[in-house]
């Protein structure tokens, strides 16, 4: 296994499997691996753009893992989900139209399904094999696709986003880390799509990376959109099974103000949830000073 | 390596470092191990009490090893030793006498110390190994000890208390897991103790393990320590070479109500700090719904 070196066209996920335990290690986070203890591996194959891996896990039940980095794990996945999607939507007074980029898995479009003044829901997934092995895989989290809201696109979201223009109240990009195919969704022309693509008073939220590990990719990412969104703040959510065991989320604003209190409080949505709560919805903004700092006030 | 028993008398540090790099595996996170990649080991033995490992890390320090558990990095170590401290002493609004248990690092200590109203910090660290090689090999966290307000005793807390009560405005308990040592560390009746030590007004802060591992643990030990605590809440900072990347903290109140708002705001005090600040210190206590339910709200 090698561990200070890009993943290549040629990774295979089942190297990463040594003595029975899967070990998550990348240029991302030098010196440091996660491992989950494998009891059988599901599913490994190549996909047109990535490496797939789906095993059970020990004590995590299912994991999909692409290009070596684990993106969902059954046990700890509803932070992820329900972070990314109910932040810009609690925050939007009346979201009716959502895109969501990435996310093949399905869980954002579980967890966007629990609102019910949505109307439509788009996904825009380039890899058609992750919403094919997810559905086989990860039906918790595939179930999304069952909503009759749901409409499903396999191909490039800046492409699908150039053909909609103003068209969207929230747009949540749930992408894999900036090596490989999702790369171009952490630069500043993917932000200004999104931008184009959302109604006025629209709102984007973005996977992240982790404030412990990426603040030398935050912060400038932050201040180019700045540029040309009216807001924008960062979120963050623990989960234990990625690097660090957290993971952020950037929230921007199209001719809207902050995003960090919600516009809207539903306890009775909040029943369904196992992560998100209003008071929580407030809390995920408050940053750790290193981070702030970081992010927003140091030059 | 064993990866599923209790670690036993003859556990060695040393054996959880294979091709070069630390694994942290233990009964308490099963399924899931750190890694952490080592450069070199600079002690290696055992004390009265524990294996004690220390080593140079690729990317995030120097490294404490108890019983095979990753105590502190060099890296990530302030978030931890800052809200363990900051929290209880800025929830009380006048803190002059202050007993830390545990913490033989003196982490803890130094975060005190930037407290100018502190007029005593006694010490109660049962292994004397701990300081010894602390200050050999930690020495931005040893730090702490030279501060003429500290006084150091190498015993046992429960006995320190014994002798001492009615005595601290705050006890911070900075304790190693519930196996081993500090087993008897997160029970009522050690919880008993540091109340009768407290003055009236005074506040504990103890090491309360992880949320997303151990709400069996903690559920209990609330519910527990709530018949003669008057207020008793949980608060978390993120860390990410502690299991799951994060760890907890048991906050509990001798006559006194609730700490989840700090009861001073220094932000003089704050510019020396990478973590806590007080809209932090309100956002700690904010749990996600899964952990707020089943250690506060289920039966």
């Amino acid at each position: 296994m090698s561990d200070s070196q890009q993943p290549e066209q040629g990774l295979n996920g089942m190297d990463l499997i040594v003595d029975g335990w899967f070990h998550e290690r990348g240029v991302l986070w030098p010196g440091q691996a996660m491992s989950l203890k494998v009891e059988e591996v599901l599913y490994h194959g190549r996909s047109l753009f990535q490496d797939v891996l789906v095993f059970r896990s020990s004590d995590h039940g299912t994991v999909l893992v692409l290009d070596g980095v684990i993106q969902v794990t059954e046990r700890d996945e509803f932070s992820y989900q329900e972070m990314i999607a109910h932040l810009p939507l609690m925050a939007h007074p009346n979201p009716e139209k959502v895109l969501v980029i990435g996310g093949g898995d399905g869980g954002v479009l579980r967890e966007i399904a629990k609102h019910k003044g949505v109307k439509e829901m788009t996904i825009c997934e380039i890899d058609g094999d992750v919403i094919k092995y997810s559905k086989q895989y990860l039906p918790g989290l595939a179930v999304g696709y069952e909503d009759p809201r749901v409409t499903v696109r396999v191909m490039d979201g800046m492409e699908f986003m150039l053909a909609n223009q103003d068209s969207y109240d929230v747009i949540v990009t749930d992408s894999s880390d900036p090596i490989g195919p999702a790369g171009v969704l952490f630069e500043a022309p993917f932000y200004q799509k999104m931008y184009d693509s959302l109604r006025d008073g629209g709102i984007v939220c973005t996977q992240g990376e982790c404030m412990w590990l990426h603040l030398d990719l935050i912060r400038p990412l932050v201040a180019k959109i700045s540029e040309f969104y009216q807001s924008v703040e960062y979120a963050y959510t623990t989960i234990p099974t990625y690097p660090s065991g957290q993971i952020g989320f950037i929230l921007a604003t199209k001719n809207r103000g902050s995003v960090r209190k919600p516009a809207r409080v539903d306890r009775e949505l909040e029943k369904d949830l196992r992560y998100y709560n209003a008071e929580l919805h407030e809390a995920a903004f408050v940053l750790p000073s290193f981070a702030r700092r970081a992010i927003f006030e140091d030059k």
